[in-house]
């Protein structure tokens, strides 16, 4: 057996802790599946002396993770600080300009900079490997990177923020309100203090873009994401989607079409008999339409400490074991550069909520509305809820058939127009699957 | 980039031929994903002359596989020959001698000689790679093998059968008896003239002792399978489940016990709400439960000749890429002999379905046979069907509470001596998800 590889982790929280204790208590089974022996030769934290659970005495410490990443006598760097900007990519930058290989879980690195560090990563011989940056604990990045490389990709998607799905999840089981729910996943550690960036659907927004990159073989762009959150989704949309056979979901959508590749984040209407729509709460999973495959699905959990660890795991045993594959499964140069399918030219059905004054000619109007649009109905709801209101107004929704983003749009406002709705009209995207 | 990766495929049946035809149509984009060309320097098939929509005549021919495989200029021996005695281990055989990598769909070979096997290309120092033996294009001998390598599995499950999943959604889609879905299934060519493999769980259970040993790192032992088909399911069991809250699917389960390892291929009802009851028709999905993790689930097709090339595509572009792994995940010499847990010592909660003659104190006196062998129920259903029988017999369905295979064994054995039933007692396990 070679001699072991040895690790370099900065960063010591939930995740770093629960790797370096896995490792060290696991050696003998990693060695005997990898068929080499890892062990930790180096560790940054901001506090040395807290307890993890682990003694890091027999680890070479580094107060700077830059200074582990340059100077650390290591073969591989875990890199688990975090953050898109600062001591993550200046570590990983150092490890990588030694020809190191790097194994990270931080997505906002990627998302923004993971072109240009695979690029560096490929004129240094070495690699990337971040199974752990997208969904937690489920092996999307090893599926797409490795199991589909026979496939052409047509759709990647998926819910892929836990605190979202969480919120959706009770909003649907229990009826409660976007906002109380919104403090219950506060005060049970789902949701961050300010939750914009997952419930404004950014966290997603930021997975997708690596997703795309590795689904379609081109670059990451993750500006051009469409981006929608859940704050709008209320309570009578969740009752209007079951009676329809629907639930809804924060879905994140890479797509090929026509005009390009679309990616887009937003509250979507998926069947509610189909597998994806029973991943319940912070679990997360992920889709791939490919032409050899169909469709197939993974399901598994999104975040926490030892999922987490498992997935960073999985890319440094694979290190380990010799695996070598580029940063984004090809060499940077045989990118293409990212081509953008604008919103607007997105198709698919439309759910449609509306209150609308009871008055003559109404509903009429809507009606011509939509067909001033080339929108053709698949259903119409109206009806008058009980106990809704003083009876001034009605709520309507619309099923469309197959259309276009810009047709809905062009209806909505010229609806909004006529005058005959109390409030905003609601929109939620169908979305088919399979 | 180095010189390509010269492959022999053995059998041009439908996966051969649309294996033979990705592999020419999309030299260049694969050549980009595994950073190595791939290209066919052999084949061997039945017929030559027969037209499979690829030119083949650039190829060197072998009449026989066993010679393809000793004697063709190869880098990899593709088997695609299938049958677990005769050419393809003959074939397989000579191939590892030669230190030839070898990657197959044939699931027979893997349970009836995995570990031979595994030995021989350990000691040839080349590996076996398997993706396709086991539900088709769903990558679940990467996951297990690669991805979760980090975790301790305690059970691993799911639906490995496409003809009895198919099965099982028509009869309760449309309420057809399972005799009439048979022979749908085998007009559609779901279902082989002798349906026996299928539907008695054979099949299932080959890719089951495969899964066993990548999950618990033991040797693969197919003898011990314990195998119940889903011919006895019938309709009244799948309306009793759904009033109940469940789907019946054939469950493939391997999982650690306290007594050692159960591989079980039989009836399950899972819960109706869960991702796996939705898995319909000819889709297979494989759940994984493992301490890190907690549960994953993946699913997609189970068969068919691109899903199954698209596994076979992924062997041999990881060895393009130039991946090593051992034959069964860890060396050969690691494996664990198969420890066996008795499936009377299988512990579950029961759905037992008795027809009960109209007798005064027949159900006092089943009741207490339950509580003889210390069942506790759950729930008891019993009623009078409309339009069924003249009246002198009562469908009585129980579910019980969690106990053992040997405690229901001996309760049903008690109620059927007892004379109360028309007919035996049918008797499903229902499997905890989660």
């Amino acid at each position: 057996m070679a001699r072991p590889l040895r690790l370099g982790i900065a960063g010591l929280g939930t995740v770093g802790a629960s790797l370096a204790r896995l490792i060290v208590d696991r050696t003998d089974i990693y060695a005997k599946r990898s068929g080499r022996a890892v062990e930790i030769a180096a560790v940054s934290a901001r506090d040395r002396s807290k307890d993890r659970g682990v003694d890091i005495s027999g680890f070479a410490w580094f107060d700077d993770p830059v200074e582990l990443a340059a100077k650390a006598d290591i073969d591989v760097f875990v890199e688990l600080v975090g953050g898109s900007e600062g001591a993550a990519p200046d570590a990983v930058k150092a490890a990588l300009n030694r020809g190191l290989p790097v194994v990270t879980a931080n997505k906002a690195l990627l998302a923004h900079h993971g072109v240009s560090l695979a690029k560096l990563a490929q004129r240094k011989n070495t690699t990337i490997l971040f199974e752990a940056a997208v969904a937690g604990g489920i092996p999307i990045i090893k599926t797409l990177r490795e199991a589909l490389r026979g496939n052409a990709v047509s759709r990647v998607y998926g819910i892929l923020n836990g605190t979202c799905n969480y919120m959706l999840t009770r909003m649907e089981k229990e009826g409660i309100a976007f906002e109380d729910c919104l403090k219950d996943a506060q005060r049970l550690g789902y949701a961050e203090a300010d939750p914009t960036f997952d419930i404004g659907g950014f966290d997603a927004a930021h997975k997708l873009a690596i997703l795309t990159s590795l689904a379609f073989g081109c670059e990451i762009d993750l500006e051009s994401v469409f981006i929608e959150g859940i704050s709008a989704v209320s309570n009578d949309d969740i009752a209007a989607a079951a009676e329809l056979g629907y639930r809804i979901k924060l879905l994140a959508v890479a797509q090929r079409t026509e005009s390009g590749i679309e990616q887009r984040v937003h509250p979507a209407m998926i069947p509610i008999a189909s597998a994806l729509a029973q991943i319940d709460g912070v679990t997360n999973a992920v889709a791939v339409d490919s032409d050899l495959l169909g469709s197939i699905l993974l399901a598994g959990p999104g975040a926490g400490g030892k999922a987490t660890a498992s997935a960073v795991l999985s890319d440094i045993l694979d290190l380990a074991a010799g695996t070598s594959i580029p940063t984004l499964g090809v060499a940077p140069a045989s990118l293409q550069p990212y081509k953008r399918a604008r919103m607007r030219a997105h198709e698919g059905g439309y759910y449609i909520r509306l209150t609308v004054f009871d008055r003559v000619g109404a509903f009429a109007s809507i009606a011509r509305r939509m067909a001033e649009s080339a929108i053709s109905l698949d259903s119409i709801v109206q009806r008058r809820r009980t106990g809704q209101g003083d009876g001034e107004t009605t709520p309507v929704v619309l099923i469309t058939h197959e259309t276009t983003e810009a047709a809905v749009r062009k209806a909505l406002e010229a609806v909004s127009r006529d005058g005959h709705l109390a409030g905003e009209p609601r929109m939620i995207r169908i979305e088919t699957l399979d």
